[in-house]
């Protein structure tokens, strides 16, 4: 049975389900949501009103044994860059949605009375019932009530308490296969889910299944290709510490930002490193190793439990750890991991939520440091929507407008994640012309500029930093369109078989003949369609700049600025 | 002696009076700060930091005996909309800069320290002293703690607690010749001031006095053009209800913003209109009349009591109590009356911060309609700096975005006064088109669209808004560049005199033989500078239009929306 497009309208709650119109055919996951985005939302409409679209759209891979290939993407116009928006997460829907035959969810309208609603997605389109009982509720009590009233197996997206309030650095939450929790959670999808009014979508796959074209050759390449990740030295890595085995790397080559972007290593750095995590996960009986979705080889979540042996919470990143380590100066991985999981059950963004904290201290509303302070207003003020809570929940510029703070980290009003440009300027190129805010996944020149993947330039030099992150952005929305995970661009850009071997599952899935210059065409063509979205919605090239102090301020220890002129940063989109 | 620049760098402390440069010297007022911001100040600067200027400019006539000729200029770029700013308010400061002989005073830089400043302004230069006594103080301790400690007859500029918590709908404040307040109230230019660290700033005019080239010939022109001005029946209104005198006008419109702009017409116009405020005025022994600088002959102004016979607030203003009033729906006038006492003490902006209100009601923070509640929440949230205090501070746009509203009247995240373009369209293409964001008083369409001054152009109908309101731009440019109130216009459009007796006076100042052709060239070089400035901060022609729901939700009682195309509105720049 062909993929079909499911179709929900809130305004007068019908729904269908459609043929794929034949532009749509040949996208998935990333490319598809943005597609449909730039197709059907008026650029300059309200984030939040009537006229913008939610859009779930599984990979290209996504529900075949192609090893990472569980990302579910999804796209919306965002509420917190006024840009187009894709984020993607793992879990178990995409594999679902995939195996059911739904090759896009397009929620769209906002219903007439206030009321909420849940959707529950089948292979025979979507259900709409009014939801009450769990209105109000954060992440883990919408998973365990749910555990109740429909079969535990089902795939399940849903929305915190910030998502209800529309905060724009709300997450959508997908389930993984052990309840535990992946966020999209870049650019406030989440306010625009709250917005349409529902709190949470089961998707249930049935007994659907993918059809593969060509199985053998499709099986072969997926040897080749598993065998690459699982090869590559920092995907061994990423297995053994998760991606907090960054911490001493990025504090090493001093672009760790750290106290509000001020400097950018950090003295505590040891006591929150992915070693030092690896070592307590170990001491109280976690689980260093996970997977967030079927199929993953890598297995770079993992359990994080408590002195008690409890678990705290899964799922613990690099770039969570360092915003409310290194960033708001807490040295106590067990306050920073009481925090995540606050986070996680209130569905609003790590990253974005711990810079607005850090913003929110260089404002004096609490010291650097304390750890304590960051749960009791994530619990207290974000989570029962005080004004101070509503400040933080709506970002780092937010909390930056609120108090006039001039040394704010975003742009496009997305907070800079975990490297600092200065210091890494390659991955200031991505932040500053990623056509979704600052966004590390984007373009990830760390890969390059720190890591030695695909090469060796360097981080404190302007040369190259264009091209290379040009490059990796055209290969990532390549990439997010599979319905893999980016860590796959390791071995992709150091295995020379990692790469054909994944466009041989494409052409075994679908009986088709990409080339490579193909999906690098598939990745410009998305980047452009992004762009012009945007520039639809009234960006210019002066919003491709990082923020002002990052000219003026020299970070340390390289006591370096970010150096690049606009003519330069604009050199960017000749492609 | 020749008129100077004076200016204070905040950052080293230093002061200097400068020659006029050639191209600034025929330029006074909001031409002359446009002028000064758009060559000194880098478009795409934060507006709080280090980088932004702020500028003082008293009129070319300011200082003279014109009539009504006493309005100060304050330039910059607004924290609250990103674009070039102008704000202008009366009082005795232009009067006694431009009698001192400084042309303009530039205040540019930030303190290292943590440390406050206050400037005394006269003859020989500026003096910059620190300040502590004043600091946390509303702008009324400012008068009255200073009147112990200078001349009480100096000019005073001052920000209250909103412009030192860079609020960005915070004011500068101008005293009147009777200790009341004027307020630069738009763009949050407080802020600015307060981001520079300087609390408040004396004007001390010596015996200075402007010279007039041909004094017979301008004395000749005044009388001409003061007659005109006392001759119109508009402003002869306004000198008996004040500006008030419009609630009744516009709600018989149907252009009567009410409940957060979802209304044409407010049930309880009747209790806070102009004849009301006359008759409670007079009853309790207020002063209906009163002239905020030397030299008006209109008295727009007025003393207005409580029950008790003690003074509330002076200069209760049309938008501030339809702001209040018929867009919260508070229908108790001595609640509108607290509320204007205590906003002009904290110095922030009536019209932005009750805009903001509506939407605080309509996201539920209040009930609408509760009078009380606004000023508490304006004396122990905002004048606090509590979280919701700070959101509200920070203008309508702000408030939309912390509570997920989408009905929020702003255009470049300033706030909609007291017209609803809907219903009077003419205001609308003023609002979309302005290069300082919404605001009435940049081309006063009102004026031919209900009031029959200058001609009459239908306000339900498209036709001639574009031109209307384009004309009006150009002349409101030019007339904020003389030092005289706005409330001229009314005469100037209907009285052949007028507009040749301010030409007479400006060459009888000068020495110079102005035509009419040439104050129409220097409105729309204003206008085209005001313009590039905000096109090298980022904007562009999409920025040029209002928010969606006017476009989607009718109004009544008329039931019509803005039906403008964005093309349409473009138009406004053919020239």
């Amino acid at each position: 049975m062909a993929d079909k497009i499911f179709r929900v309208n809130m305004t007068d709650l019908t729904t269908s389900v459609e043929d794929v119109p034949e532009a749509w055919a040949g996208h998935g996951g990333r490319g598809l949501t943005s597609t449909i985005v730039a197709a059907e939302v008026e650029p300059t409409c309200h984030p939040l009103g009537p006229n913008n679209k939610l859009v779930f759209a599984p990979g290209l891979l996504s529900g075949t044994v192609a090893a990472n290939s569980g990302r579910l993407s999804m796209g919306s116009k965002s509420p917190l860059t006024g840009t187009i928006k894709e984020a993607n997460a793992g879990g178990t829907s995409a594999q679902f949605f995939a195996r059911l035959g739904c090759k896009a969810l397009i929620i769209e309208g906002q219903p007439k009375e206030d009321k909420w609603y849940s959707l529950a997605v089948d292979k025979d389109g979507v259900t709409i019932s009014e939801e009450t009982e769990l209105i109000g509720k954060g992440n883990f009590t919408v998973i365990e009530t749910l555990a109740g009233r429909v079969d535990s197996k089902l795939g399940l997206i849903t929305i915190g308490q910030a998502g209800e309030m529309k905060l724009s650095a709300a997450n959508i939450s997908v389930k993984d296969p052990d309840s535990n929790i992946r966020s999209g959670g870049r650019g406030g999808l989440g306010a625009v889910m709250g917005s349409k009014k529902v709190k949470f979508i089961t998707v249930d796959p049935g007994d659907g299944k993918v059809e593969i074209a060509d199985p053998d050759k499709f099986k072969e390449a997926n040897r080749t290709f598993a065998k690459s990740l699982v090869d590559h030295p920092v995907t061994q890595s990423l297995a053994q510490y998760g991606t907090n085995v960054l911490v001493n790397v990025i504090n090493e080559s001093g672009g760790l930002p750290t106290r509000n972007f001020t400097l950018g290593q950090f003295e505590g750095h040891d006591k929150i490193s992915g070693e030092t995590m690896f070592d307590l996960i170990e001491e109280r009986g976690g689980k260093p190793k996970h997977n967030c979705h079927a199929g993953c080889v890598i297995q770079c979540s993992q359990i994080y439990n408590n002195l008690k042996g409890e678990k705290v919470t899964a799922g613990f990143e690099y770039e969570s750890i360092w915003a409310m380590g290194a960033d708001c100066c807490v040295e106590n991985l067990d306050h920073i991991a009481e925090a995540d999981q606050i986070m996680d059950d209130i569905g609003i963004d790590t990253i974005e939520t711990s810079v607005a904290m850090g913003v929110a201290m260089e404002a004096g509303v609490l010291p650097f440091g304390d750890g304590e302070g960051v749960c009791r207003i994530l619990r207290d003020e974000i989570g029962k929507g005080t004004g101070l809570g509503r400040i933080i929940g709506n970002g780092a510029g937010s909390v930056g407008k609120a108090y006039g703070v001039t040394r704010v980290p975003v742009v496009k009003n997305q907070a800079i994640p975990a490297y600092d440009p200065r210091a890494i300027k390659g991955i200031g190129i991505t932040y500053a012309t990623s056509t979704q805010g600052a966004d590390h996944t984007m373009g990830y020149t760390i890969a390059t500029n720190i890591l030695g993947v695909g090469g060796s330039v360097d981080p404190l030099s302007k040369e190259g930093q264009v091209e290379l992150s040009r490059n990796l952005q055209i290969a990532t929305a390549a990439i997010d369109s599979t319905g893999m995970c980016l860590f796959i661009a390791f071995a992709a850009l150091d295995n020379e078989e990692c790469l054909p071997a994944v466009i041989d599952m494409l052409n075994a899935r679908f009986g088709i003949a990409l080339t490579a210059d193909d999906v690098t065409n598939l990745g410009k063509h998305i980047l452009k369609t992004e762009h012009e979205f945007n520039l639809k919605a009234g960006f210019t090239n002066l919003d491709d700049r990082l923020p002002e102090f990052f000219y003026t301020e020299a970070v340390p220890p390289h006591n370096v600025v970010f150096d690049f002129t606009g003519e330069e940063i604009d050199t960017y989109w000749d492609f």
